[in-house]
């Protein structure tokens, strides 16, 4: 059952699809204050799932979480805000229930972080909606929410390719050469991404002509290689006389004003920029036109970055810093005056006080930016999936954003934002999936290997063996870091059959994909939802199970050569160097501690459940669903899905096969 | 078997203590080549130990370590240097041997991280001394290597008291508040630290006389409570006309001095500052004997930080900066000249470059800083030890620094330098432990509870039942943070608990820390040295053995209710939640799933064995060594070493006592 209660004046967000009358009953589960604070006492006992792109564990006890989405590739255990605001939270324990907090602004969970036994919620302002979701049990609660959110993004087939992206392909030669040295190496790959470096000085929907000279034959080329490649398109528009896409955004008020009613003046990569009023309609419908300027050239994907907006800085509050910067280094800088200055130059990214100064048209009334600000990112998505779904009506496109809200799962994916090449975020990245997948978030995955900072080959290697897994399987890296495209470190050999492994269960992972996005299922779950009654599943915090079949417990420690399994049931332990050579092992219920070589991928196959395995394939083009082999228990059948992989609309009643 | 090598001149750092002549065979185990490079290649099966506080796991395989002391307290997985250099190795596999490669200045360690399978060692001016040492095993290399280095350090008795403190106790009545407090809710305490804060504005060797207008009675009504203050003394001495610190240490040339021969100036708290030339033995003795100023006031014990040196900037790159900045601001400044500006302000703090700029006099020739940069907290260590034992020569004084080289083991502990409110940082402070005893330094802990960033509850409950097993057991953390002193939280009575079984345990640790000082053991060992056939010895990362007795496990993860615990021997599991009530069980060999409740310490004795457990006390000198019990196995004996706690010269004979 889902009850919905409304505070304040709610702004409009878009993220539900099914309208409900307000309830009458009193809010149940919390305690509300003058203050707008939503108390509800913690159990012992019970645990705190959701929250969607958030960091910490699964458990999300014991930390003060903040929905507001910034731009923060170096978040730790303290980092309070990252790039989505998924305001979901399903609690589980004395009492089970799911609870959505639909505000658009700044919001606090406090979640046993002030009291250990005591969770705490607000909105900076005092106008949401709250919908209380009870159910039969967890994924009951779940599958309410996600049918009150709508159906998740569909990608296309090839989007569950291998791809390879950097900042830092400087120019067609240094994309050619990705591509000939997987080819090379043997490795298959579907898409390469160009990152900002591909624009003419960071302009949208322009190309370099020195670098980039024929965008559209580089795409041709590739395609032939079975390669796609993937641009990125970003959220700031460089102020520049005679740019198109400048001019005409000035000349129709697309952008976002100040309170004098100009441009508001932001700063990113191209340095000064405006930023579109993607809550106006005609400046979504505007903006993802232009889309078309990269889709005529043969593109058929994107990813949309530094949409939270990320703001390097503005003009005003840089000349203030600057005019500050000479008081304070004028006289003998102490402690205070050197913590002002220094403060002050890193507060000029992502200040929350330069979100206060800007405004969307909403309707013809002026917003403040601060009070919807999460949804930026959500409807910047939602401008380039309704354009193309006009502008190429006949296939999916391949979407994801970084910044994010719910309701943005139904135009695009997301990947987990810019992360570091560290063995914890392996770790982060898998205890995020539960949380998104709840949030709708299906289509989504993390930079293998790391985006900041140098990766190592064995960070590589276990990444891999983990991001497998996950939909959205991309090698990503950030300029000045070590290298990072498989070709390049002694494991070469090992990681490519880590991927030729993720093009042999391509075939399930994507049937497991469109069964939760039809179905409105979690294709990761927490192992405590299947197994509610069993305490150790509860705690466990680094295996998750996918779909019905499988469940992963990767290496995430350096120089570990095993780790503890906890099997709630019995299961088959399958282990394989390379895609042809698989062991598999009956383990019983209980705790195991299960060898792993670094060169080696283990997972598990749940008790009389089998999934289709096949062979590898270059890319995904090439993958043969007549090779499919049943891999798990005998006399099992399962129920496979596939379609074309590209209509736009999947069927919801796809031809199901039993092998 | 100990060979030293000499390459180039080597600058005498005063890391060993027994002068052998240089070998003449050739370096056995390394190739080396022009460019000073030291290679190993690595087997599989082989693990790297060492290198004292750098971050990662107990093996350092996979990372580039470079020593070059910093103060980094937002240290990460992918920090190169902390604030020591420990540059002492372990190879254990296929061939086992110890290399100190003693150099002061700059030096890397690559462990298989630009390859996998080699350890490439370098120093960045090719003129060291290499010492390899070969033994019969990992302890004997050890027990050899620190013998060559000399005995470490011994604190007072009272050093292994509970220690509370906190940047930010701005005032007498902070401070009484704090014991009142303790007091109050029946925690036992030894000690309350003082930070900057005590200071006339920064200057070392003053007291602000508004905020502290008679420390003096302070100390003594402290003492009368069982509390003894701990002053920080900072290395940069503030330039300010009248300040007598300032003005003899110009007068006399005891300042480092700049290229030009004048007294260089850098900036930390104070603002601009001189920084002691400590390498001078005049001035190590004129600044030695300052303490003066405090231990006439009956203060006892003293922690020497910001010794790298930390230089927050210097005047020179000030100014650069300022220039530059607004250069870059002037026009569209975009993504090159953002993060031009940006890093130019970040890198103003412990700039590489401003350590070029100043040089020590060493025997009258002048030595660049940067050569030599890693002896200099060891040196200012050096000066305060060795004024004090003319100063107060009946009793040992608390002694601990933050920053530190091999040989400062001799003249103090360290604490393992400013950390964060993280879950990572128990397990990295863990696995610092047996890197920081193979180098000499048994007297050491970190930041319990987390020094930057906020605490919660469960993280200050968990470090506390890891904690309190190292000798230094301090509770700190930073202005501006979450307060953690234990009487804030709704945990008050577990965490009581968590030290009153602390000192219950001191006259074990005590013990043990003197067995290990006087016979050159180590006190926290990886389990793999005590069972090196023992192929799960060996992986495991997160337990260590204390003495020949404990084994400990802590549970270091939010929200874990128990955790995997691996047993290389059959022990005795001993879980307590108060003092008095103490439950065992033994457990056999193998692995085990222990379930430890949040409240709860649960260790580990080893078999057929037994630790002494005495009763809490209110502070150290209340501690009755007549309520000794044996704890462990029936029938074992165990061999206390108790003296008067206090003697400067601890008796290498002490007496033994059977229970």
């Amino acid at each position: 059952m889902i009850r919905k209660y409304l505070y304040g004046t709610p702004f409009p967000t878009n993220a539900v699809v099914t309208d409900i009358p307000p309830s009458t009953e009193q809010l149940p589960f919390f305690e509300t204050d003058s203050k707008g604070t939503f108390t509800y006492p913690l159990q012992n006992e019970d645990i705190v799932y959701g929250l969607g792109e958030q960091i910490r564990g699964i458990n999300k006890r014991g930390w003060q979480y903040v929905s507001w989405n910034s731009d923060n590739p170096n978040h730790q255990e303290d980092t309070r805000s990252l790039y989505g605001a998924h305001n979901f939270i399903l609690i589980s324990g004395r009492q089970t229930f799911g609870a959505f907090f639909d505000n658009p602004g700044r919001m606090e969970f406090d979640i046993g972080y002030t009291h250990g036994n005591r969770m705490q919620i607000r909105a900076e302002k005092n106008d949401l909606t709250v919908y209380i979701i009870t159910g039969q049990d967890e994924k009951h609660i779940v599958k309410q929410f996600r049918q009150l959110i709508g159906r998740s993004y569909v990608p296309p087939f090839w989007a569950f390719g291998y791809g390879q992206s950097r900042w830092g392909y400087q120019n067609e030669q240094d994309v050619r050469q990705v591509a000939q040295q997987y080819q090379a190496a043997g490795i298959p790959l579907d898409s390469i991404y160009l990152d900002i470096d591909y624009m003419e000085r960071y302009k949208d929907f322009t190309v370099d002509p020195k670098r980039f000279p024929d965008l559209g034959k580089l795409v041709q080329d590739m395609r032939t290689q079975g390669i796609r490649l993937v641009p990125i398109i970003d959220a700031g528009v460089k102020i520049e006389t005679g740019y198109d896409v400048y001019q005409e955004g000035v000349a129709h008020n697309y952008f976002c004003k100040n309170a004098e009613g100009k441009d508001f003046v932001g700063a990113v990569w191209p340095g000064r920029v405006h930023f579109p009023d993607f809550l106006q309609p005609e400046a979504r419908d505007w903006f993802g036109k232009k889309y078309a300027v990269l889709t005529d050239l043969g593109i058929e994907g994107f990813w949309n970055d530094m949409n939270e907006p990320a703001i390097f800085y503005t003009e005003d509050r840089l000349a203030e810093t600057c005019s500050e910067i000479q008081r304070l280094t004028a006289g003998n800088m102490g402690i205070d005056e050197y913590f002002a200055f220094t403060g002050m130059v890193a507060g000029l990214n992502g200040n929350k006080g330069d979100y206060d100064k800007f405004y969307h048209n909403v309707a013809g009334k002026m917003v403040k930016h601060s009070d919807v600000h999460n949804l930026y990112g959500m409807n910047m998505t939602r401008s380039a999936y309704e354009a193309l779904r006009e502008i190429c009506p006949d296939k999916r496109t391949l979407f994801f954003s970084r910044s994010s809200y719910i309701g943005a799962h139904r135009y695009g994916g997301i990947w987990q934002g810019d992360n570091k090449s560290w063995w914890s975020h392996i770790l982060q990245s898998m205890q995020q999936l539960p949380g998104l997948n709840m949030a709708g978030f299906l289509f989504t995955g993390s930079d293998t290997g790391g985006f900041g900072s140098d990766t190592t080959e064995d960070l590589m290697l276990r990444w891999l063996q983990y991001a497998l897994f996950t939909p959205l399987f991309r090698n990503h890296s950030a300029n000045g870091t070590r290298m990072q495209e498989l070709y390049r470190f002694d494991t070469l050999h090992a990681a490519g059959e880590m991927v030729k492994i993720r093009y042999c269960l391509i075939p399930y992972l994507y049937s497991e994909f469109l069964k939760a996005a039809l179905r409105d299922d979690m294709m990761f779950k927490p192992l405590a939802f299947d197994f509610p009654a069993d305490h150790m599943a509860k705690e466990t915090e680094d295996q998750l199970l996918i779909g019905d079949e499988l469940m992963i417990a990767p290496v995430y420690k350096q120089n570990a050569r095993g780790r503890y399994v906890y099997l709630p049931e019995e299961m088959m332990l399958v282990r394989m160097q390379t895609w042809d050579q698989i062991h598999t092992e009956i383990l019983p219920k209980g705790h195991h501690y299960v060898d792993v070589a670094l060169e080696e991928l283990v997972f598990f196959i749940r008790q009389q459940k089998a999934i289709p395995f096949g062979r590898p394939a270059r890319n995904t083009d090439c993958i043969d669903h007549s090779a499919l082999q049943l891999l798990g228990y005998p006399g099992c059948t399962y129920e496979l899905y596939a379609d074309n992989g590209f209509s736009p609309e999947p069927e919801t009643s796809l031809s199901v096969t039993t092998l």
